[in-house]
């Protein structure tokens, strides 16, 4: 985040400076953003850089506790230069946040410069993940740094301490974020594809009771309640990856309209990656430890490799953007495009809110099971039931006085209705990539995938559809009835399906998820590289346990 | 687990040789059931002890990687003593599983016995949490042990090789099994209590965006999307704690029947028991996880106490049964409950059963939000909900044939209906506890948090409840509302509520959840117990850091 910051907020002849820097590793940058007191509200932020026209620099300083910075990654230990964002102050006045280059670290001999304190925030989640990140705090005691350091590519500050805005449209910032966040959700798809990987290939070795019918015991993933929480989340990992390859083409045409100053399509384009990078991520981190949870007890030591899978990739419901408050925006935009329908015609993922009345009044037809089998009608149900809870809740909005505290008290209902906007975009780019020239074979898989995906989706979410009325309870039962049939195709295929992520056992790092499923000997082996086996007899023997096993130290009844 | 199942399984004699020395830490016991291939199902366990009337002992024996005994707690570096669990053969004939109490480590000096492996797992999940406990693994090659180290009590093999079933009444365990069961309900009542307490204060501390209407920013726990996650999660913490009371006076009530040899509610207990089990740990789990959640970036940190209390915490969910194979052994209660029905009067919590047919055919009578604020209204919700899930499924299996793959078949249903009944158990059980001489202004208090409890669960279910056409979508819609009006009554007491509860600040372990709420001070101090900030300058910046920094050895287009 520091080098694209720069890129982003810099000047060309800031960027000529500091990003050779940055790259030859010359220096260290971390993007210093985030304080104890601060995280999503980047306008509470309170480190102050204020301007002094008699020395021509800034003074960074650090008000209070909670103005300490907190979190950046490669701060604690690493970082030479921080990218810290601060209220710009000049003659008194506050002019928000802006961005500023200052030199943390001596590039003699790495300690703090004078009146900076730096350091590490701590352990975090998990044995391994994150631990290997040295997350940082940082205060300034009226640190000077020259004027040139401040970023001002958007805006500037004139010797004389005048602040000037510059012209350039705010909105080339978009590129970018729509870039990070399709990465995010390729990210998604792998994270959850190892995992899913680990699972199956354990539930196909792993066996457990049996029937009256068959010898010996059955593999579990023969289960249907294996099969019915295992194959979905395998679904989802390929889902995202259908959804992150159209984000590609997604930020393709965002940049070839923001290089012909066409604006129109960005506040469509950044609900859908808000909403995506919202839901992907949250599936995500409970998937794995689902996962983790399916392969039972193995599951919670670290050699089946989850654990530090889900440690690792839990912040990514925190960073970018907290997945609530993404949603949020969500909802407001999806309130503002229905409430402007008779008069623009959405676009993109949001164009079917354009077909809000037919969607708010037919009804499902499904009336037997393989009704279900058509992706016309699948896609219909979700688009429709969006449609419904969005009017829903902007219904209930229109009713007030439009006050914030309105909004709010609508929130749970708003999220919810963001929510099923996003599963509709999922369900839509999954189907739409299985139209884009796959070989049939596959397009076969795929389809058995998405019906599954789409399936499970709908059943999970059964309250909501139910309630919009545009289900009845028994479609539901039938989907569910699909769903199953949906799972015998898979059964057969699911070791080849994550096979095909192609991960190798380096990568995967677990016993449980081997390609080869030898799956108890290497469990038995990892065993011994344990550190407390490098001695038979453990350490403290002699102080602590032999005088209580020999003299009876802590019986109960005893004198002593 | 030692010291219980010798309690269980041990004769008279045998508890009055092995226990003094147990309770004494004369010897340290291990219960070493589970194998590396083989968990929650204990016939299918592969460790062999075969009697040799030769020498009057018996042959333990691991014929297999997969018959290692794997998980024990205590086992890894500490004990002396297993309580072997295996295949016991006598002239080459399989009893069955029973089990032996095998000396594994020298009294003298700690070191393995001969032709025993032993040692420690290796890393679980989290940086605490399991990880104190020295999870063990143990082989046996032919070690002999005496034949008075069988535990008899159930089963004797005499000194001529004998195989005699005892005639003492296997149903006896049940008491030890409804207690340790209650035991969990408590500890997930407690357990969720804690990282509710962290959560709830944090929220209050913690401030983030505002409104137009007020200044400064405010307080997270005023927001209805934190409200709406938090707060369910508190009134689960108490009904939990309710429910865990009542859970008392049912292994009274069971023993007591037990002494006078009256089995008869067993099966309705045994089938209650374990639904409260698996629901309890299940949500406690994600609870924890979930106030993790809420607790926004800090809570990644391990000085929020918040990822080693869910470390430390999930594996209930598979210990002392896994939690889905419980609910089906739920789920078959429920099928042999309804198949009796016109015979056999259920009794306890299965009671309702016995009213299926009006359960059936009446809906619910809500048609204004406070019509939802009665708690018969709500009881009979809850009970035809799952009247009509468990009739649904048990007239699916009638239509069939009976087989086990049939019943296979429907497992997904079989465990949503016995969700639904546990569901049914947890809120009426909170119900009552209302009514049991609580003083009047913390019965108040009990019934908003009860609503709440019931509220949410009716929500979160919505699906199962409009499925079985009992309620409607708007029905649903104003329990929503009734569930918002509950959060403005526990916002003013939220952090009471959690207060009550009275955990020490030690207790806790957690910068977040302090008692006096000085939150950012006290991470801000604690990083600086962080040992990577005992050096100023981080250790290996003169080997790796400092070259790179001054010569540049990664600059991309150097030719090094």
């Amino acid at each position: 985040m520091f080098i694209p910051a720069i890129k982003g907020q810099g000047t060309e002849e800031q960027q000529h400076k500091w990003l050779p820097l940055a790259y030859k590793m010359a220096i260290i940058g971390c993007y210093a953003q985030t304080e104890l007191g601060h995280g999503s509200n980047v306008q509470g932020l309170e480190t102050t850089a204020t301007f002094d026209p008699t020395t021509d620099e800034f003074i960074m300083h650090s008000p209070t506790v909670t103005s300490t910075k907190w979190w950046p990654g490669g701060l604690g230990k690493a970082s030479t230069h921080a990218l810290v964002y601060a209220r710009l102050i000049t003659d008194k006045k506050d002019h928000g946040i802006h961005a500023f280059i200052a030199p943390i670290r001596s590039l003699e001999d790495h300690t703090p410069l004078p009146n900076v304190t730096v350091g590490d925030i701590g352990v975090k989640f998990g044995n391994g993940g994150y631990n290997t990140m040295d997350n940082g705090f940082l205060r300034f005691d009226h640190v000077r740094i020259p004027r040139e350091n401040m970023l001002m590519r958007l805006a500037t500050v004139t010797k004389d301490g005048k602040y000037v805005r510059s012209n350039k449209p705010r909105q080339l910032g978009y590129g970018a974020m729509v870039f990070v966040r399709q990465g995010i959700v390729i990210d998604a798809s792998i994270y959850l594809s190892r995992a899913v990987t680990i699972a199956v290939r354990y539930s196909a070795v792993r066996r457990q009771f049996g029937n009256k019918d068959e010898p010996g015991e059955l593999q579990v993933i023969q289960y249907r309640t294996q099969q019915s929480r295992l194959f979905p989340l395998l679904a989802t990992a390929y889902a995202y990856r259908a959804v992150g390859f159209w984000m590609k083409s997604l930020y393709a045409d965002v940049m070839k309209r923001l290089n012909d100053n066409d604006f129109s399509t960005l506040p469509e384009v950044h609900a859908c990656t808000a909403g995506l990078k919202s839901i992907t991520t949250s599936v995500t981190a409970d998937g794995i430890e689902e996962c983790r949870k399916l392969c039972g007890g193995h599951g919670f030591l670290c050699a089946s490799g989850l654990p530090e899978l889900y440690a690792a990739y839990v912040p990514a419901c925190t960073y970018e953007g907290d997945n609530t408050i993404l949603l949020l925006q969500v909802a407001r935009f999806l309130l503002k495009t229905l409430s402007q329908v008779s008069k623009v015609r959405p676009v993109g993922t949001a164009a079917y809110l354009g077909n809000i009345k037919q969607l708010s009044t037919q009804n499902c037809k499904v009336s037997q099971g393989h009704d279900w089998l058509n992706t016309s009608v699948l896609l219909e149900a979700f688009e429709a039931r969006s449609a419904r809870q969005a009017a829903a809740v902007a219904l209930r909005l229109a009713k007030g006085s439009g006050s914030e505290a309105e909004f709010q008290e609508n929130t749970p209902e708003l999220v919810e209705s963001a929510r099923a906007h996003c599963q509709l975009i999922l369900v839509s780019k999954f189907i739409e990539q299985l139209q884009t020239g796959t070989p049939e074979g596959i397009r076969k898989q795929l389809e058995v995938l998405c019906y599954t995906y789409a399936f499970s989706q709908l059943i999970d979410n059964a309250g909501d559809f139910l309630a919009t009325g545009y289900v009845t309870g028994n479609q539901i039962a039938l989907a569910k009835e699909e769903l199953k049939h949906m799972f015998d195709k898979i059964r057969p295929n699911a070791v080849a399906l994550v096979d095909a992520f192609d991960h190798t056992d380096d990568y995967l790092g677990s016993a449980l998820g081997r390609y080869d499923g030898d799956v108890y000997t290497h469990l038995y082996k990892g065993a011994f590289k344990e550190s407390l086996n490098d001695t038979v007899v453990v350490d403290g023997y002699e102080e602590y346990l032999k005088p209580v096993l020999t003299q009876n130290l802590w019986a109960p009844h005893s004198k002593l």
